[in-house]
């Protein structure tokens, strides 16, 4: 798996969040491509236009910044405001500002970072420990509950947002700061300290991206002990619903078949798993999380992208325990799923990888925020049975689950980490190596990619997508020799055409590849089918049996209940399969039935909903779609992305 | 509502754990009827054989029972073994001993009792609060955590434990401890007193029963404030999931709709509710709780009669979610619905509560307990994905989960309340009224009922149900006058025939009745029909969408993956519906077809299980399914109640 040897920390094209010292493709930085106007370029913007500051406003209003205050001038106390992993949001915060500061030199993104820094590291103990929850007058002893404590997670969110301010701007106090606490959890969890691990994984994907940008194997070491001692129960599993799987903790990560417990935690695992396999070329461990992948994607994962089948332990199900109506599905898993199939993607080239980034960023990631990015969703199920209620805009929100996006959460882990992963969403949608670049995520862009070897590729794509399924890459900059130039065609686009050169091919799901010497100012374009198609589940996916649902390119649909016909309820529909979806407005039109209010079964009376089988009747009706991640933009409503089809229909597929 | 005044406290007929002061008609009491050898005969049996010891000994072990000893010395402190409300754990078990010594008389369980009521006596606080938890040295205070704390939860189980004594053996310490404990609950949230509510429903129908044992009108009048006071978000509802709802504080219960958050304490409150409205002669009241009945009862209650959809809270879901593999149907919620059906039952006559009541007792309660009543499943799901792990025998089980009947939990509610529930089964058989006698349960037993004006019938009750649909009521000693004797005829049997006086006669769901002067010896002989039958949900139940389900008489059914032709999984299995049926050995064969290891979905290659419709193949099987509430009895199994059909098969209902 190694074929590219990345270029030095001080790569002149520009950070980026992940950077392997091995793998088969380079990511691009920061610097090398820049989006245009769009879906995801709108997305970004106003992710640095507002988001951004509405998570400043709230961490201050929330009094979770204070509280680094309070540990410098020594006046914490037992009521401190906040959760004990309120730290890492402001971590994802600076974290977000300084990719942001890379990407647009915005003095303002600067000045955010070193007001925030300068909080951040008057809090910081003598010996490089961390943490406004712990360790202080009034408040637990440090590491007193490794289960639940989230020191260690707070530190990798630390390290994270150094690695970002190292790779945009330099060393500087930010970058001291991390590195004080990444060689005191070296200390004191190191050989010969306390072998033991935390509850959330993050400090491992932290330890080894912050050694590869300082150049420091001690931490990459670090992260890999952490990660072998994990799986042995040494965390207490009867704290926790699911007992020591919710950790992670209950089978060494060698040896997993798949993901379980809590998604996140699973995730982050395994992204740091990967980089760890990166670093020391551990094909075990790489195969190891390789088939974790492999097993979760085919039986543990919404049709959006989306992981998380349980609100207990906001953890993975059974395999093929796929409930629409308590998909949990928090948008911090999704950005996860997001890190770990970027890794496996950068290790192999294989486009499965990105087309699960695709889905998961579309569907899940997408939707979380708001249109103005002032609000957001924590979980992002596929059904809504009845209206939530709506979301206090001004308050902090005390759930996760709300009928619409809120400002601002009790647990506020998901606003922070949308903020860091659009600034960076460029960063994912193109790679280069030694033979060419390859456009994984299609947006309007500019590439400049350094091909290595002193070759430069340069292009302008063009695309209304995923409005338009038309994709123009628009040769600028290419090198004198042959170059390839590879266009992903996702898995649902059967009967793609590429036009390049004169000539007009179709082409299957996984590279479009044009492979000779390029030429300035020439097109080639990528035309995706983007006709809205029939979706039917794996027949033992019990929570959707007899279900259908709609996708157009990569969105998933879905019926609210303020679109229906008059008197018409969401529980009543059901989908004629033999007239296929269409395009209509924005949506897409769809025939079906209206089984209306039914009774319950013969037997039992009134009362009892179960006995003798009942054939729905009711009305024919017409209904339209709309893209699932804009879904409660106008209020709260009842939703279901899978719809109960007309039994005995024959399949328009 | 309001026909039959009810005999005095003294009661010769001997107690019963609900004696409404009017209702329209009579519970049995202990003395009035016994069981004989059989299916609840049995069960009965080996609770007093085998679960009163089995509890008592796991009390003692875990610590429960000297929490009370530590109050009495002095001794308390922070190290407290079990949570806030393991004091109820022992009132339940008083309760249970004190029926099992009025039902036999056995001396034994009358020394238990007066054994643990010494224990619990010296615990008591000199102005009669009573709790090992709190308000002692090193506990936190009294009262300090009423979302909770479960102070008064655990004196309603105290109160009901005294019902349990005074009706069965007179007033002793034992009611005395909670005569105090009452009175102090009425002056410190009484008129005057704090105006709060205790998280957890329970010390309202406590209250009311206490009132009625001691003729105490004060403490009814407590339990009445206490249900007005409730459904005002005066409980933090932030501190659980859900929020108000959960402690059913969101709403009065004069004004909701149907049962929500957690299922346990919105079926006691129901309960409470019944209680004063039937003192109160409060038919709005009445009417809310009966609407509260029809609502959940059509949309939020599983097949098994268990209620409760999620783990989260334990509590019901949204209407029509009910998904079989994460049911949580805990078994104290089956407990408590049939208190709530029985109390709707004496208020109304009708025979929709006792056939709601039949199914929970049947598929939720029966189900529970293991054979030797020595195990305890907490939770009742319908669908198991893999077999779970198998419940250490010896060992407190620390979740609520697990593949087999765990002898003890870390949250213990269950084992206790089936305790008290089986001592008390026979008084659920049968309603006495001035008109007649009614039959509700069947099993082999002997009553003999005061049908009030000097009235008194006696019959012998034998049949082998549920294995056999034979009823035979042999009359044994009948009043000179004619007297109506009725026949529940449960909701599913179609087609029962009543044969009586040389007459045999169709008889439709509901009452089957002789009216009649009965002579003694002769026969009245009810014969259900015991055929195996498929079951359908209502369409709008989206987790078991495209699934039936087998019923046999009262029993609910379930394919176990050790019954299966080997090579076949439990999520390959498809039956065909077109072949009915039929009896096997103990069990019920079916036809169907195995699909096999089937491949994801067309698009995304090997892994995503998401595409193009796909139809399913494989081969014929045949297999046996076995009674749901025997399920996990040979060891841990993968098991469904709902199993897929074949598409497009025509239904043979």
């Amino acid at each position: 798996m190694t074929v590219h040897e990345t270029a030095a920390p001080t790569d002149p094209t520009g950070g980026r969040p992940v950077l392997p010292s091995r793998s088969r493709v380079r990511p691009l930085g920061l610097g090398e491509v820049a989006l245009e106007p769009g879906f995801w370029g709108g997305m970004q913007e106003t992710n640095a236009s507002a988001t951004l500051g509405h998570c400043e406003e709230w961490l201050e209003r929330a009094g979770w910044l204070a509280n680094f205050d309070r540990v410098a001038e020594g006046t914490t106390g037992p009521d401190r405001p906040g959760w004990c992993f309120s730290d890492s949001e402001v971590y994802k915060l600076i974290e977000a500002l300084c990719w942001e500061y890379g990407r647009t030199r915005d003095p303002g993104a600067d000045a955010a970072v070193r007001r925030l820094t300068a909080r951040v590291g008057r809090a910081q103990d003598g010996d490089g420990y961390l943490n406004t929850y712990y360790g202080h007058g009034g408040q637990p002893p440090r590491y007193s509950d490794l289960e639940m404590g989230h020191e260690l997670y707070c530190v990798g969110h630390l390290l994270q947002a150094a690695v970002a301010r190292v790779r945009t701007t330099g060393p500087d106090e930010l970058v001291e700061i991390a590195r004080r606490a990444a060689d005191h959890v070296c200390a004191a969890f190191g050989e010969g300290g306390r072998e033991a691990v935390c509850g959330h994984p993050e400090i491992e994907v932290g330890l080894v991206e912050l050694g590869r940008a300082l150049d420091e194997e001690r931490y990459v070491e670090q992260a890999r002990l952490f990660l072998e001692r994990r799986g042995h129960a040494t965390l207490r599993g009867d704290r926790v619903p699911g007992g020591s799987a919710y950790f992670q903790d209950d089978v060494p990560i060698r040896d997993a078949r798949t993901w379980r417990g809590h998604a996140v935690r699973a995730l982050y695992l395994s992204a740091a798993a990967l980089d760890v396999a990166a670093e020391h070329g551990d094909a075990e461990l790489f195969a190891a999380v390789e088939r974790q992948w492999e097993n979760a994607v085919a039986r543990r994962t919404h049709l959006t992208g989306g992981m998380g089948s349980r609100h207990q332990d906001e953890g993975f199900g059974e395999d093929w325990e796929l409930p629409p109506d308590r998909a949990y599905c928090e948008s911090c898993a999704g950005i996860a799923s997001v890190m770990v199939s970027w890794r496996l993607y950068l290790a192999t080239g294989d486009t499965r990888y990105a087309d699960l980034m695709e889905r998961t960023l579309f569907n899940v990631v997408a939707t979380a925020p708001s249109a103005d990015g002032r609000a957001f969703f924590y979980t992002n199920p596929l059904h809504q049975r009845v209206p939530g209620e709506a979301a206090d805009a001004s308050a902090l929100n005390p759930r996760a689950e709300s009928g619409t996006r809120a400002p601002w959460f009790d647990v506020s882990c998901c606003p922070t980490n949308l903020a860091r992963t659009l600034a960076t969403w460029h960063t994912y949608a193109a790679s280069a190596d030694g033979g060419g670049l390859t456009l994984l995520q299609y947006a309007g862009m500019r590439i400049t990619a350094d091909l290595g070897g002193g070759g430069v590729l340069g292009v302008v794509v063009e695309t209304a997508y995923p409005d338009d399924g038309a994709v123009t890459v628009r040769i600028t900059d290419p090198p004198s020799g042959p170059t390839a130039l590879r266009l992903r065609v996702p898995s649902w686009a059967r009967g793609a055409v590429l036009e390049e050169g004169g000539r007009r091919r179709t082409v299957e799901p996984g590279l479009a590849v044009v492979e000779r010497v390029l030429v300035p100012g020439e097109e080639v374009r990528l035309l995706l089918p983007m006709e809205p198609r029939f979706t039917w589940p794996d027949p033992r996916i019990d929570a959707v049996r007899g279900c259908v649902a709609v996708e157009r390119g990569p969105l998933v649909y879905c019926a609210e209940s303020i679109d229906l016909p008059p008197g018409v309820g969401l529980d009543d529909l059901l989908v004629d399969t033999s007239v296929p979806p269409v395009d209509r407005e924005g949506g897409v039109l769809l025939h079906g039935r209206a089984h209306g209010p039914g009774g319950a079964g013969a037997d039992g009376g009134d009362v009892w909903p179960y006995g003798a089988r009942r054939e729905p009747g009711g009305g024919a009706v017409r209904f339209t779609l709309s893209p699932y991640h804009r879904w409660a933009e106008r209020g709260p409503t009842a939703m279901r992305v899978w719809l109960p089809v007309v039994p005995g229909r024959s399949a328009a597929t």
